[in-house]
């Protein structure tokens, strides 16, 4: 009798606390509105051990393409868990001779982890130095936030790594993409980019880029 | 005449300035979706001066239970006003021989102002150092972000304080709590706290925690 | 043939990543829902080239009035591009003898670039230590958060200036329209002020406020 | 035998882990380089628990005064242990008709606790709308970030409180104090609050401000 | 000639750029003095590729212990190319039936990456609500940060992850080590845990904390 | 008499509160050590006026080079008074035909108001998308954090604008400059960015970089 009034107390207490608690979490819902910090919070009882999981970096990509390289990326909402907590992960594999170009996360930092393989790395800081890093099994490199940086296969054979990064959605720009693989009418990369017109007409074929100015200024 | 212009050109300068700033306070409206920042903002028409007010700590808490303590909380959106604003309160009172288990807050640092009686504090650092302090009325203590702490009453009567937090909603996690009064299986409390089967079970029927394994992992 | 294949790969790798990319930005969307990081994010795909502009400030502003000063401000929404990227703009015009009286942001530092004429700024720190500087055409001065600061026309003919925040809407409360032209009933701007109620009275009949206390506490 | 290995083995996981947490707090001290973080930290080893407490708001302050008032502040670094940690506290000790005059903390928002005694309180918006308030004890009002507001007892008797605040250093300027303790000249302080001459004089006699222009824009 | 002239301009205007970029990043200087933000920086002139990468988490961990489990941290400044850059990483090696034990990270959340064997992982939550999830190669689950949560190895076999968190200094508090491998006084851990004194003097015994109440509350 | 006393009661309460606001501000000390939060705080006692303006911006910039651009900055040291205040400053100058290469800001977002001519910008999103304007005289446009951006004088006769950043350190990093005026190797430029030998060969003898591969992978 003694012990189930005890108990009674314990969880009245226990239930005042918790339910402060709402936001330990905060499981993105792709449906409800998104503001500057992110998506829309779950209802937190729907939430289940599932949400905070991702299984979507779990198979190799196919790096059967001009960069032999692919990159599968675990950013909210995509992974819906990390949502508001300042994290974020992804995958990059290479095959042998490939190459992620030269790109930026306007939003975080990233970690580097190499799991198979050899992987080069660089980084041009805004001074334009430049710092190259041969990465074995199981070393890491730091890419600070909004700096250039690229990845080669350092070696024979497959490389793989996983990458982290300090938001949910870090954002990533890869620079011949936005140049060559846009809409950016052609004299405008020239322009500000110092490319001829031939080289910038080629590499736009390349990558499928429209090869006329379809777009004005308004 | 001329006053009468003057006040009108006064006030549109006035009138223009203020339309921007409609995001001084976000009084949290529960109804609406929350975003990783908090809850959403009551529209700013509608605010009145209750909104910044939060009357829930202003009594005793019941005492009569196992731990001879109460907590009760003013974390967003209980207390609406603090929503966004990066503070919040709580309120213990602990009877004589009262203790606030060990527990942990995610989300802030807290202060703790002693009103009333002699409170005993402790700090558990990630380095497994332990500080031990005494606070008498009016002294305050800041316990540093997610790490473990718990509270005593040091003296004979009862004892008071408020605190505060650096979060609007700061969470806060009771180990024993999380341990002994959750549906987390029996085998999982032992296996990840060093304990032994007997202590667990007992400890379960004194919080109330599920004795069986009634959840697995998925 | 080969081309061909080549670009589905590459186009295959770039969406992969692009679609993690939804909130490089946030444009505001001031019919959904305000969190404390600011207003609900229009849908992407319906972002154009306008979204980040603002014309707001392109015209002098009218300075026929008592302070012979106009402000105009560039905060979200009315300039939504800014919204979550923390920056904001606003204009400030002088006439000869222009005063843009004591005032605070609350929530950002701001920049002011002189663009036209000579324009006299001061600072009061939390030390009340007074800092006074004359600016001349492309000089700036940093006024820190949250600190009084106030800006005069110091030469003759007009003067103008941009000014930056670093947050989307930083808020602007001018001391004298907090104190005259609001509902603040006299004798409480009398008792926190230490003015007399001639004084209270004279200027609340200049810049608007009720004489009488209309409003009290709750 | 085994036991003792099984600690050693323990113990080296513990600190190999506890060897990167020398920053779970940065106990200020003064001595060292300040940043726009904070103060420079102690050295961890030499901190005590006698560094995370602090007793200079346990006694009442002295109210006999002009404005029957008293506030004391426990920001770093005289109270050492919150730098960098979002928090810090204040007493407030009002007499019978006392009151705390407009003013602002332009680095967090304040919980305001009433312990004892009646509180009225104001809040003046960006858009001037003002929010009045009667606090009884163990009431709690919030005043966010960088808005003017001010504070009078409401009852007879004394009136206590502590103040909460989400930053260790959020400052406080006393608008009163600022244009009228201060070294703004007279005619600076009337331009810019559309005071007369006649009644700055008056309260700059009464608060101590330089009547002299001692102060000149550079 | 009108080459090198050209040359000569565009450098100008590089390095007239340039010379701002000091802070790209901030390489740990443990010998400087840190403050709440983090360690000092090292010069930049002085910074070498080497300086980002860390290459500490290449071997596995010795997991001949109690918990058959080594945790390899990864965190400023022991990697300090990751100061003030808000990430970090570590790695979890796990022998088959190996446990780390409950924990949490007060100063970030964690992802945590799975690349050998299969990881079952456990949170629970502010309101005590517990989630399990198994995790096989290549799939991640995200810690919401200062929640308590632990891992097991879940499969025949030796398991390893590596874990990335979204500040370069998280901090790592071990439940069981912080009571039992701590000082804390016996009778402190039995009043705050609920646990009774034989099963605190077995826990001590086998994880080596003082016995004795040899510290004392200041 | 009475006067005197009151002044000396009210100058104490004066002098107790502002002893703690050592850090309104913190004026850049270069010679201090730097930390990830911006350069060590000027002792205040020293600080001036004239730390809180900046003349570095007031004069045109030498547009007589190859792009026929000028860009000049006020960051954090240079304008000491902007650190750790979350904005910064910078000015660009824009002949006929002159082009700011493509570039991005790590640290921050941007707005640029344009003060004379016609100036083209534009902005590529994560997701390759392209947004063109064109701006008048007054009008402003915002760069997102991180986004890849350039800008252009879009009539005839001379542009120029000023720039502002939610950063005291924002960084600039020029695309061109990165790839054919630094020290990477021209391998891994054509690697990384799709180009043709000849073209990077072409372009490095433009902008001045290194022909040889005179770094290496470390």
């Amino acid at each position: 009798m003694k012990m189930i009034i005890r108990i009674f107390f314990v969880l009245s207490l226990v239930s005042s606390i918790s339910s402060a608690s709402v936001q330990d979490f905060c499981i993105a819902d792709p449906s409800g509105p998104q503001s500057p910090s992110g998506y829309s919070c779950k209802n937190p009882e729907h939430v289940t051990a599932d949400d905070f999981a991702f299984s979507g970096l779990a198979k190799s990509g196919n790096t059967s393409n001009m960069i032999k390289a692919a990159v599968a990326t675990g950013f909210a909402p995509a992974f819906a868990g990390v949502n508001g907590l300042g994290v974020s992960v992804a995958r990059l594999d290479l095959a042998e001779g490939g190459v992620v170009p030269i790109h930026i996360h306007s939003g975080a930092s990233e970690v580097l982890i190499v799991i198979e393989g050899t992987i080069r790395a660089g980084i041009i800081s805004s001074a334009n130095k430049v710092y190259l890093k041969t990465l074995q099994k199981g070393e890491v490199i730091v890419f600070p936030q909004g700096l250039l940086h690229f990845a080669l296969n350092g070696g024979t054979g497959p490389a793989m790594a996983f990458a982290a990064f300090g938001s949910s959605n870090p954002g990533v720009q890869l620079v011949p993409n936005a140049l060559f693989a846009s809409d950016l009418p052609s004299e405008l990369v020239e322009a500000t980019n110092f490319l001829s017109h031939e080289e910038v007409k080629r590499i736009k074929g390349v990558l499928g880029g429209a090869n006329e100015p379809s777009l004005s200024f308004s």
